[in-house]
């Protein structure tokens, strides 16, 4: 059958499509697999009881039934947008309304819909100008990459590497965001620049931009007159996957996107928008042409959590040290594996990932990525990662592999193994 | 904030935007509405009491946390895909696999997908053309209008009407396609055309396209060279809202869309495409983009069902007789309050609405919309469902409301008296 261009640029083999093809193939084939490449969160037995908890009710009480029964309006369920008006009200004081929260179907949803509400082609006057999103700080999280309906609209530069500690230890290394080079893109100079986009923490890295950061971001963007969009996947106060000590901020020119995901609640596909009223309506519509309405379970199932403040003490108090265990324990693993090899780790400061940087890797992260995967550990290879960048003169880009610490010990011990056989091999390294 | 093109053509204003805002702000106003406007299905309490039932289960079993809490592939929940392609070969012995099904964020999404895989721009050796999708029987369902993210690309011709009857009553119309004036369209005939779409049983009419008219449309198609893209929302075997004589016929050429939501579940978003592998391929990888993956929940809820076939017979035991009677209702309320009057009913083949014809109407319907809600009853004026068409010379589709009949009967009551007082004094005749 014949495609329009629209869908051949969707069909046409993107680079992480044939990667998540890769990733499912692999799995389905029914091979031990240690899988340390999807972004599944994990199954945290504590937090899983509570939605058990919320079923039980939802099958009870007839909220279950008006959630799966009724479409809500295109802007998402009234009920559970009130929930989270006063919620956010009452943690941080942003005095919101309904009129300023959005829901989608999950957050992929929200950014295919902000990515061409403020990125791709502006007419205005009879003049035609392509406008991109600025990542300000590569890499960033690879399902970004596609999201445009028409061509390719993100810019970004190379970030600065500092040295850093983690509990006290070397060898590890921190992204900064090199604002000087951002100011002299030419994009920024011609007034190209749609929106800035960040993730925080960022995916895949686990890296958290400072508040001074943010500031600064927050800053140029009111310069330029652009929204400054927040991916907030796994920030506080849900899932709250986030150890340092920054804060959440809010205001009318920040569009910030929350998602139930990584609460552990990824099948239900909620993604909340907190954003300006004329964001939100501009989202309704899309909603509305695109879903006609989001879906409504995820709401049903998270509102009593956000009315009684369970969501943020689950996500503090449970989901929070789980992954800050996993990360520890993923990292005593690999600092075994790599002792005396120039191998660093991104300082852990949040999300469900590690960002490991093998310096002077004698191959591609992408050929790394192939030969762990015939030995059954699957990682994504870092490359894909650093969206709006030309990666070829950039070797950096090639060095890095994403790796999930969602998965149980075992696997992580085994994963972690693969890789540190693999990596010592490519660098004629023994064990210490 | 400045918007994309993109964002300017999705929040400006489309008609069926700002009626489904007038139609939200008039329910939120508290004051006592007569709701046959909207789309929702009918709360139906045999039909929830299995749900409920469902919902227990799955608070009861592990598949309910694992639907919540694990991301599907972007094709969509695998058992439930599964169970699908078993339950289709059962009943029809269509001979597909799992590589024929992929699941939507409902039917509006896949239209989304499939108008914008079909119509649009085609670019091939250096040259550019605009496809149209073919809509074959104006009015069609509304919700196709704004579907394309760059201009508008229906194309249709008015229907043949013809005399019907109903019950052995007359006072009916049925609509048809106009092949002739098909095979003659300046789009057919310059290869302009991308796929060709109809909803059967039809949004908003009620008709029922004949196995006859089903094969020359095939026919059609395969003689364009594009696919035939059936919306089976209403249709068979869920939720089975049909009362004529047909078959439900599948091939490789055919994109079939059915719907868990008139079978009672609109809130979960579940859309289901039969299609050849390549389709289900591009959706799929439209899913990754737009969606991440589909939601889940309403294939946990829906999997067993269709395992154990009860989907099938809920639909044709309960909902098909409910909305039956419910038709068979309204009709006879109309033809009291229009005894004497020029109004025509078409022919109530099957969906949740009733699709009236005022024959001279002296205003346009979209005034009597207005008069209507001033009243206190809600309908949709029938000018929005001729997509593809040009509307200002033609009178029929400014002379035609829908209804829903999924309302209560004292709703349908009280607002079919409310139409009939306005359309009687536009008239200037007394109620018989």
């Amino acid at each position: 059958m014949n495609f329009s261009s629209f869908g051949r640029k969707f069909t046409g083999g993107s680079g992480i499509l044939q990667l998540m093809d890769d990733l499912g193939k692999a799995l389905s084939e029914g091979k031990p697999v240690n899988m340390l490449g999807g972004g599944n969160p994990a199954r945290i037995a504590e937090v899983n009881a509570v939605y058990r908890e919320i079923l039980q009710k939802l099958a009870d009480n007839p909220d279950g039934i008006e959630s799966i029964g009724n479409y809500s309006t295109p802007q998402g369920d009234a009920k559970f947008i009130g929930a989270l008006a006063d919620f956010f009200n009452r943690e941080y004081g942003w005095g919101i309304t309904a009129d300023n929260i959005a829901l989608t179907n999950g957050s992929q949803n929200a950014f295919f819909y902000l990515f061409n509400l403020f990125g791709g082609r502006f007419d205005s006057d009879g003049q035609s100008v392509d406008k991109t999103i600025l990542l300000p700080l590569a890499p960033e999280y690879v399902g970004y990459a596609d999201a445009h309906v028409e061509g390719r609209h993100f810019t970004a530069v190379p970030p600065q590497i500092v040295d850093a500690e983690h509990n006290g230890e070397g060898g590890f290394f921190k992204y900064r965001v090199d604002f000087d080079a951002l100011e002299h893109l030419p994009e920024v100079k011609a007034g190209r620049i749609g929106a800035i986009c960040c993730s925080r923490p960022t995916n895949p890295t686990g890296n958290v931009l400072a508040d001074g950061e943010m500031a600064k971001l927050d800053a140029l963007a009111r310069t330029l007159g652009v929204p400054l969009i927040i991916d907030n996947a796994y920030g506080m106060p849900f899932p709250d996957i986030i150890y340092s000590d920054v804060t959440l901020t809010w205001n009318s020119n920040t569009i910030l996107c929350f998602s139930l995901s990584k609460v552990g609640l990824p099948g239900v596909r909620t993604g909340i928008i907190v954003a300006a009223p004329e964001v939100v309506r501009a989202v309704s519509c899309l909603n509305a042409v695109v879903n006609l309405a989001p879906t409504r379970f995820g709401a049903a199932v998270a509102t009593p959590l956000i009315a009684d403040g369970r969501l943020k003490t689950l996500s503090h108090d449970v989901i929070r040290p789980f992954y800050r265990k996993q990360a520890n324990f993923a990292v005593s693993l690999l600092k075994q594996e790599f002792a005396g090899c120039p191998v660093k780790i991104h300082k852990p400061e949040g999300a469900i990932f590690l960002w490991v940087w093998f310096d002077g890797l004698p191959v591609p992260a992408q050929e790394l990525y192939r030969r762990l995967k015939n030995r059954g550990t699957l990682v994504i290879p870092g490359e894909h990662f650093f969206v709006g960048m030309d990666t070829a003169g950039y070797r950096h880009a090639q060095e890095c592999i994403r790796i999930s610490i969602a998965q149980e010990e075992d696997v992580l011990r085994k994963g972690i193994a693969a890789i540190g056989a693999e990596v010592r091999a490519l660098y004629g390294q023994a064990r210490r």
